[in-house]
């Protein structure tokens, strides 16, 4: 049984803080090796590349097998059943709706100055996908990733996909290839990490990487991080679930389940304003675990990290909630929508006993990659905005200068900022001359 | 004399690559000291604020005496001349203007599917300001800070500000009270971002740390990272000017010397299509040199590392901008508009000739926080985005989930992630009953 905690207890705030505090995740200290990686693919390039994948993935390649062919991903796409293909072009069509709409406005104005000023957004040149090999090669992480990048205008956007053996998921290479990917790499670990930041005779450097992976490409993303821009570095998966008594527990024990099943790590929390509901919930739980594929990890997540919180209201419901930050909030209640107006520090709300985490994870629209571990306090998922920069703009007359300048020299003076006010002053005279 | 490169000589790539690689900026490796500081503060709380504050700023302190109070403000700030407060009224009231232009909208509607989709934007709860003392103490950069917190709805604002011996610049903490900050604390170095991130008895702890400072700053920074969010860690200043011959060199010459001024690892680089011209701009600043008052900063930063590069004409001007990717970018040509659309790389674009980068850094109205070292590849200048973050929203009705649920199972069963599945094939079973 996981932790149940009632918010009326005496020694609620304690327990709820170790809640929190829990360190789910042990990452090992893969740094130094990583180094050693990243500094032999900024020397050795495609040699190097070469060398490590037939060390860690097991296949030996020549410098023009690198890149996966358009040849060969249209042969491994031919095994994707109809039923999937229409699923993940749906998907995509979803994703890309979405993430159309957050595509943010020029804007420029002339203001009572006479300054024109201004921004302009514009799309990363090239950016890179990391997508893990193995079990954890979801096709639908390269939608998430490679939609927004797509629509944000990146022009060139790369994959690096391990395949150790030679194994490659289909579904993989037809995600890639209905989100507009253009270019795949049969290459993972640190050393793909590398070859997208520093580029090597056959890969092109790019400026972003994104995708998750495993410590040691998380360690590679933040060594490279600064010579080319990244994503958040993800942690272990949560979901916080408020809902009443007017539920199926059945159906939120599935979606509890749902993120347990993700990793050992992982964190699902029920919060519901009836006790005896929590008890059912919990019940329907264990239920569950008795015939689920992924029991062996989504039982030690749901025991380990798992927690029922009974609280004597919504209100203190929506303040536990802001205080996890979760990256996954689903809002069963009466009123789910007054309830989203109060939750504010969340990664993403999914409302109502009609909307599963899960279609959240596939095909809701939205994007899936969500800040971890607290971080929706600061920060936000993956979105268009991860793939553009604003350019500030401004634009002086000489009245503007006239009107604003002698300001800027005061302030740059008392910075003893000296050439900064003279670069001021030396056109404010031939101005007033 | 700085380097003088033409684009048309046969060796000027590789010399254009060393000009763009060359490593400015020598931090030494203070990590290890800063770890040790950090978990001091979080074990000892103020006890160890207190300590360091005595060691390192020669200031015996109480806990009571760590906030500085509004009296000591309202006593400060009396000694700030009448014409350098109104220069800063007026530089929050354009930095304000500006700013609340960038508030982004909350956005929901409707698909055809029937499902609500949307975001809600969310100011961070709290927020932390770190202001360098001494020499660098800059009141604009107080207010480039706090003035995008308050807009974006930043409830609480706290800054650390080292006061070696006691000493503090009134006009940081009048900048201060001018854009709305909260709390301020006269502690500095890794001590002060430790405090912000975990809080002390004295000291709450913030969601989010933004600020310039020190090696043991950003080396603070970054550790406490991922516990909190953090602004970009910014290098040493840099700044292009695009001219051709219908300039005064001596207002381009200043315009370069007023980055040169910031630090001798800053970089000043001027294109130009008239050779003849980029000589009359290198003497203006030999000449300037010898009467500037920050000569000994602004002179080896010009010889090291400034440039001016001569091209054939200004579409090779604009190829060679958006290599470099400059922090600031003055464009001071005919069609400064037109040569702005291709320079699409850089933090911030000055245009025409009476816009002189210093106008920017103290009272255009954009932010003067911007991507260093090539960074504005992929990254952008502070904005009200640092203060805010994007939950993203759906709501699946009955008619929704039936239409997109049995894609994403057929998804998750791709993905082996049953309970996934199951979540939404439970609700798809009661709706077909």
């Amino acid at each position: 049984m996981p932790v149940f905690l009632n918010a009326s207890d005496a020694d609620f705030d304690q327990a709820f803080a170790t809640l929190l505090g829990a360190k789910r995740e042990d990452s090992p200290d893969v740094d130094a090796v990583v180094a050693d990686i990243i500094a032999d693919v900024r020397t050795r390039g495609d040699a190097a590349l070469i060398e490590l994948t037939a060390k860690f993935d097991r296949l030996p390649l020549t410098a023009d097998q690198l890149r996966i062919s358009d040849a060969e991903i249209d042969a491994a796409i031919e095994d994707v059943s109809v039923e999937e293909r229409a699923a993940l072009e749906l998907a995509v069509e979803r994703i890309r709706a979405y993430h159309v709409r957050q595509m943010p406005q020029n804007a420029e104005w002339q203001d009572d100055a006479g300054a024109s000023l201004g921004w302009r957004w514009s799309a990363v040149s090239a950016a890179g996908l990391y997508v893990p090999g193995g079990l954890a090669s979801y096709p639908s992480s390269v939608l998430m990733n490679a939609v927004p990048a797509k629509v944000a205008g990146v022009e060139r956007l790369a994959v690096v996909v391990p395949t150790p053996d030679g194994q490659i998921n289909p579904l993989v290479l037809l995600a890639a290839r209905l989100s507009g990917v253009d270019e795949i790499y049969r290459v993972g670990g640190a050393q793909a990490v590398a070859a997208l930041a520093y580029g090597t005779e056959t890969i092109a450097p790019v400026d972003k990487i994104t995708g998750p992976g495993n410590a040691f490409v998380a360690a590679a993303k933040r060594r490279v991080f600064g010579k080319v821009g990244i994503d958040m570095i993800a942690g272990p998966s949560e979901i916080l679930v408020i809902a009443d008594k007017d539920n199926d527990p059945d159906w939120i024990a599935l979606d509890l389940l749902s993120q347990a099943e993700h990793d050992e790590s992982a964190q699902s929390i029920l919060i519901t304003d009836d006790e005896a509901f929590g008890r059912s919930v919990a019940d329907a739980v264990e239920a569950r675990l008795q015939t689920l594929d992924r029991s062996a990890i989504a039982g030690p997540s749901w025991r380990d990290y798992g927690a029922v919180i009974v609280v004597p209201d919504l209100d203190v419901a929506a303040q536990l909630s802001n205080r996890i930050a979760p990256e996954h909030l689903e809002l069963c209640v009466a009123d789910a929508r007054a309830l989203s107006e109060k939750t504010i520090h969340a990664g993403a709300i999914f409302l109502g006993p009609y909307t599963p985490e899960a279609i959240g994870d596939y095909i809701g629209g939205p994007n899936h990659v969500l800040p971890t571990a607290r971080s929706a306090r600061f920060s936000s998922g993956l979105s268009v905005m991860d793939f553009l920069k604003r350019t500030t703009l401004s634009e002086m007359t000489p009245e503007a200068l006239r009107a604003i300048g002698p300001a800027a020299e005061t302030l740059a003076k008392s910075e003893s900022l000296e050439a900064h006010g003279l670069s001021i002053r030396a056109r404010l005279d031939r101005l007033n001359r």
